[in-house]
């Protein structure tokens, strides 16, 4: 009998990270949780688990450069991207009501993106707890008779809690963009429509980046993502991160990414992949 | 006699956001805490503070995109900008010290910036705390004798504790960028080697970005941060932080900005200000 995929994600069962990794992964598998990203991309290029999912960026919160320095680190190459909708509820362990609920437990972002609905309920004590999920394994396993907490519909299905008041997060537009992250690039590689994502640095000189974006723009190739970020320790220096759509296995894109070359630092092809929607 | 100025921030006395106003105001000023971003951004919109102090930015973290969106609620005008670096000590209430330690409070975000150290005190057990500054009030106001907290110097200061280790943070490249914020623009402009910026929207054609880069490039103004932001109601558009140096009262800034709204859905200029280092 063939051995499940084993896919790492950071966080507690039942967080965001797991739900991606069902749309992410094809395969059987089992989730295996790791309590940060640096222990979750070193037990992958270890090879301990044999996939990877990692938050990259959010619609309210930005991209999360420590995870892009990991990609950098590790060169783990990205197979497949996709969106999740952060959906907040209360959640509560079974018996519990609405009525007694007086202290609120969750990660300090998920209370922050949850305002409006917590300042209908000023009596009850904000308490911040290390994950989401694990805020409702803890009352589950604990049997908090006055607690609730907040965090995903898949975290209440997995601890048999329920939820007492569904999507309370402000911003409905709340979104979480995924990465799953493989040791080795696949050997048959993503289709035309793939998307690749890039990092390069270049001199701080007026018109850098327009050149730089000129290599794309004049082979019509379309960007979806552009971001400076200051390398602190070389003033005059930018790490830019930047997705296109395509492939750098055609000929368009691999010429791109060669005049890039030289214009350029560095250049860094961080993977090319499917968009799973 | 006059009063002196005002200037609110989000967190505890004894914040990063506390030491960036420290910098960023001239006056003699008093602060006044607030407990998230919109409370914060409110009280300057509606005269209860003369000035704001918020994050707008971090080296790690990222661009912090709900204030970017609370900038565009508001209208509430950039005056300056400084970037403070974010040392992470441990601290405690004076008569604790390293070897009675067995429980760290902060926040989530700073205790995994600390990962490297925090491995070494195994048996140590990380409690969550909603704010860094907070973490050290509520130990000294509590007496607490087997707990430290991560924060900053300003905290161990204000709280009278003490700083048992400083600067404990993994990575010393850890900056964060605030912004001054009036109700009003100043009367008197910023020099011309101020810094402006903007957002803009336009839609997701192949070159959009790069036209609109042009309009920048062909006047030798110098771009300091461009980034995207995926538009998730509208999935053909995106939001585009600017930065530029330059002042839009100057000609060649101005045909800039004019030639930009000709080619853009949306153009908002949040400030144009002075860098304080």
């Amino acid at each position: 009998m063939k051995r499940r995929v084993r896919v790492g994600f950071q966080g507690e069962h039942g967080a965001f990270h797991e739900q991606a990794a069902g749309k992410l992964v094809r395969l059987p598998f089992e989730t295996v949780p790791f309590p940060t990203f640096p222990e979750l991309f070193r037990a992958l290029a270890r090879g301990k688990i044999d996939y990877a999912v990692a938050a990259i960026e959010n619609t309210l919160a930005g991209s999360i450069h420590e995870n892009y320095d990991l990609l950098l680190k590790y060169r783990l190459p990205i197979l497949a991207e996709t969106n999740i909708r952060i959906v907040h509820n209360l959640i509560a362990a079974k018996g519990v009501n609405l009525r007694s609920v007086k202290k609120v437990f969750s990660m300090p972002i998920a209370h922050r993106q949850c305002t409006v609905f917590l300042e209908k309920h000023r009596t009850w004590e904000i308490v911040p707890y290390y994950d989401t999920a694990g805020s409702v394994k803890m009352l589950v396993e604990q049997k908090v008779p006055d607690g609730a907490a907040i965090a995903s519909k898949l975290a209440a299905e997995r601890y048999g809690a329920k939820i007492l008041v569904p999507d309370i997060g402000d911003e409905k537009e709340n979104y979480t963009r995924f990465f799953l992250l493989a040791r080795r690039a696949p050997k048959r590689p993503a289709g035309a429509a793939a998307k690749t994502s890039l990092v390069f640095a270049t001199r701080n000189l007026p018109g850098a980046l327009f050149r730089c974006l000129s290599v794309f723009a004049l082979r019509d190739i379309s960007l979806t993502k552009i971001e400076s970020r200051p390398l602190r320790g070389r003033p005059f220096e930018y790490l830019f991160y930047l997705d296109f759509v395509g492939n750098p296995a055609s000929t368009v894109a691999h010429n791109a990414l060669k005049n890039l070359e030289e214009i350029t630092e560095f250049v860094r092809v961080l993977g090319c992949y499917t968009h799973v929607d």
